[in-house]
């Protein structure tokens, strides 16, 4: 059995998106990533601006945006056209030969309305299937995705999806044909223990269990946390979940948190 | 020497996707076309009116929008977000393996910024080359490039450019490849004689100049004819302009004004 090729997909947190020179920072260090790469962004402030700009009324339900059929338009407008092409051009600057695309494009991902209840959320998609069909033999003359919380029903519409979900779905799926890296990044150093206030370097499971009860690692965390060990068990080698900024030291170890099976 | 693979270009223009009627029929007839195929869409009114909404004045100059950093944000989440990707999802929807790309995306249309002087348009494009190799292996896998008019400077920066300049550029740079056939397809049956008002079925470059002096075609139709004669100059077989939901009958050639080689 020979090794299967490396493969690194970042995902890259809105708030750092929010910041241009933090933008252009990340970008330059994704470019140095030698082997196959794909990049997975997240939204950002710049929809709640636009909708603002728009009188487009924004509901909250426990934190979380209604995706109303304007909500929607937006989304669309500003990750799967503005963001998702502001780095696509600047990568292509780079000499990355970079593709946008979202859920739709390629029939990549599939996802389901979420059910109206208990809480309707509106144009929001759970991921249902990905098909790297189309995709997969791009990857070897180099393309590098550029991918957009977006998704579609297979039925015409389109959906907001979560965008660690993406990225969590797509390398759950690129682990079949690659040794799949994947990297959360956005504005914090890592998984910071609630009590010490330090990055915890590495997180196995029992430890992540042990870390919920002493209450060191909560809130939105958490989610993430669990995000990374499902991918782990879909077959991904490694999650490192860290600054943006530090990407380089992120890919070396050197930096972030790392999720990883017990030894 | 074998024959070149057909492939059908088609360009619709902004008015068509101002009406969701006509879009999902024109996407219905789109889907019908067996042989490999293409979509570049132009912008309609929708970026107008984002822009309206946005306040962000529009200044037109001589009829043309001139785009200054505002506008081509808009332009960027409007043609290269919301129009492009709701074709491709409705494309998705009727089986079409499609992707929504820009100039950007894959290296595919580097344009150079128009000189400011005389006039200045702002970030509007004119093509400097196009290069197919990332795209071409994507094209006998059936996978359908839906292409949005913007471009890029190689440099990071994004291009407003025109649709027909795109179709044109395409469709002349694929004929290398191809036996290309280019559909001008929008709201009007085809070009219609300024005198007679009756559509002219078909013509060629010396008949262009006898229409021209008798004043029977004038207008915006001339710089779309010229186009048309460029793309048979690059190699293109055949140039059909008519309406977009005609598009069965302009493909067979009994619709439209078909656009071709003196005999």
């Amino acid at each position: 059995m020979t090794a299967k090729p490396l493969l690194t997909l970042v995902k890259i947190g809105g708030n750092i998106l929010n910041n241009e020179a933090a933008t252009r920072e990340v970008l330059d260090e994704f470019t140095r990533i030698p082997e196959t790469k794909v990049l997975v962004h997240g939204g950002g402030r710049a929809a709640t601006e636009i909708a603002a700009r728009l009188d487009v009324p924004q509901t909250m339900i426990d934190g979380r945006r209604v995706t109303d059929a304007e909500t929607l338009k937006i989304a669309v407008m500003v990750y799967g056209g503005l963001i998702n092409k502001s780095i696509v051009s600047g990568l292509q600057s780079r000499g990355v030969p970079a593709i946008g695309i979202m859920g739709a494009d390629l029939g990549l991902i599939r996802a389901r309305k979420r059910p109206a209840n208990p809480v309707d959320y509106g144009f929001v998609g759970d991921i249902e299937a990905v098909s790297l069909e189309k995709l997969l033999p791009l990857l070897p003359a180099g393309v590098t995705p550029v991918v957009a919380p977006l998704t579609h029903d297979g039925a015409g519409t389109i959906l907001n999806t979560n965008a660690d979900s993406i990225a969590n779905a797509l390398a759950a799926a690129l682990s079949q044909h690659y040794e799949v890296r994947l990297v959360y990044s956005f504005e914090r150093n890592g998984v910071e223990s609630g009590t010490s206030g330090e990055v915890i370097p590495e997180i196995t499971r029992s430890a992540f269990s042990r870390l919920k009860e002493s209450g060191a690692v909560s809130g939105g965390m958490i989610p993430k946390l669990e995000n990374a060990f499902a991918a782990l068990d879909s077959g991904v080698s490694e999650v490192v979940i860290g600054n943006a900024r530090l990407l380089p030291a992120l890919l070396a170890g050197s930096a972030g948190t790392r999720i990883c099976h017990e030894r």
